[in-house]
């Protein structure tokens, strides 16, 4: 069934956008009485039938919904350095959405070619993703900030910081305790300087390794996602 | 240290191809006793230096080597449906590379909308993650083949079909052996037909779920690369 992403759903009566219209009604060729499912993004999953197929302001009536559709089990917040080539951060922002993550903050390392990033242009992909892998919640994107200011606001239950210095790390799963709020920090292709690594820790932020394979920005910050989800699993 | 791929190296002396002496000597700026590594995909990594820096004939002398460099405790075979959208699937290849992976098989299924790859354009981005994550073993890659021609000669000790239908599905980890060889099947966009799935079964592959989320092929054929790596760690 075609589904529509409706952050602003407050009733039982929802008017599509004109762009999203003219996408039900020109594009999907969807007709009175045809049934569609909304999601808000916090959780809502809407079953929805269209009640008016105007091409530029079609409505759709709730026919019920369930709320914490597909809730999970843990809160995962991913703090990861813009790929020089952007490309590869929205592969990121795509693939974390589809396996599992609440929150991602870009963060601007001493290292960083790329020091911003187009938040809505990233948001758009998020939503994407989350459309098409059928996911009630959006994952939050926030603004890109400062390692060292990140560091000072920066809260969590479990706190990692993913970088490849010679120094002693643990695989995340030692002393992993399940459905807690967890931070990963991951770097920039250049790393986290020694600075950065030394007011993780003096933050309380464990050293992890992700594995002996040397990993890309992008696929680190997937990695990590995969083994939070993996260890949460019921 | 930069790094070439040199899967014919026979000798204690390597002479590069015109292309990548090229990109030695006038890109990479390497001089006289330089020393770069060599991979040959098969196991081998070598620390060699230039003793000849001709830009079309660059001659390289090995200094040491070691075999079995990053040798893999399991062997995972992946079988996957080419995606419709030939980035997506090449963005895997590059991934399972990067995670680990020994063989991939693109399969040709009833549902798929893309009925070939070319190979040497896939190979060349598989070679290229190895040597960006420095792995001296060169995944293999097959030609394509047809899904019931492939049921035919597909071995493995544990054999596994992730595929969307409502059957009863067991988790990956449920009863997995470690360092085993392991084929796993993934189909395309528009799943495995029923069909496929009845021939996979009477073939002895186990039907297992890779999770609660609606992931896309390439996604959910990487997701199969992360769970047999991370259910192999030593």
């Amino acid at each position: 069934m075609h589904l529509f992403y409706t952050p602003d759903i407050n009733s039982n009566i929802y008017q599509l956008s004109e762009e999203e219209s003219k996408h039900c009604i020109k594009v999907l060729r969807l007709k009175i009485n045809d049934e569609v499912n909304l999601v808000d993004g916090k959780g809502g999953l809407y079953l929805a039938k269209v009640t008016n197929d105007h091409p530029k302001r079609t409505i759709l009536s709730i026919i019920n919904h369930q709320q914490q559709f597909g809730k999970r089990n843990h809160y995962l917040h991913i703090a990861v350095a813009p790929t020089k080539n952007i490309e590869r951060f929205e592969w990121f922002l795509e693939k974390a959405t589809e396996i599992g993550v609440d929150e991602i903050t870009p963060i601007i390392c001493e290292h960083s070619e790329r020091k911003e990033i187009k938040i809505e242009r990233s948001n758009k992909i998020i939503t994407s993703a989350v459309k098409q892998s059928l996911k009630a919640y959006h994952p939050k994107l926030n603004e890109a900030i400062t390692f060292a200011n990140f560091l000072n606001i920066a809260t969590a239950d479990a706190k990692f910081i993913a970088h490849c210095h010679q120094n002693t790390k643990q695989n995340i799963e030692s002393g992993f305790a399940k459905y807690q709020k967890y931070l990963i920090l991951i770097g920039p292709e250049g790393d986290f300087s020694q600075t950065e690594i030394n007011g993780a820790l003096q933050n309380g932020f464990v050293p992890i390794s992700l594995g002996n394979s040397r990993l890309r920005t992008e696929t680190a910050a997937l990695a990590a996602c995969f083994e939070v989800n993996y260890l949460n699993k019921v």
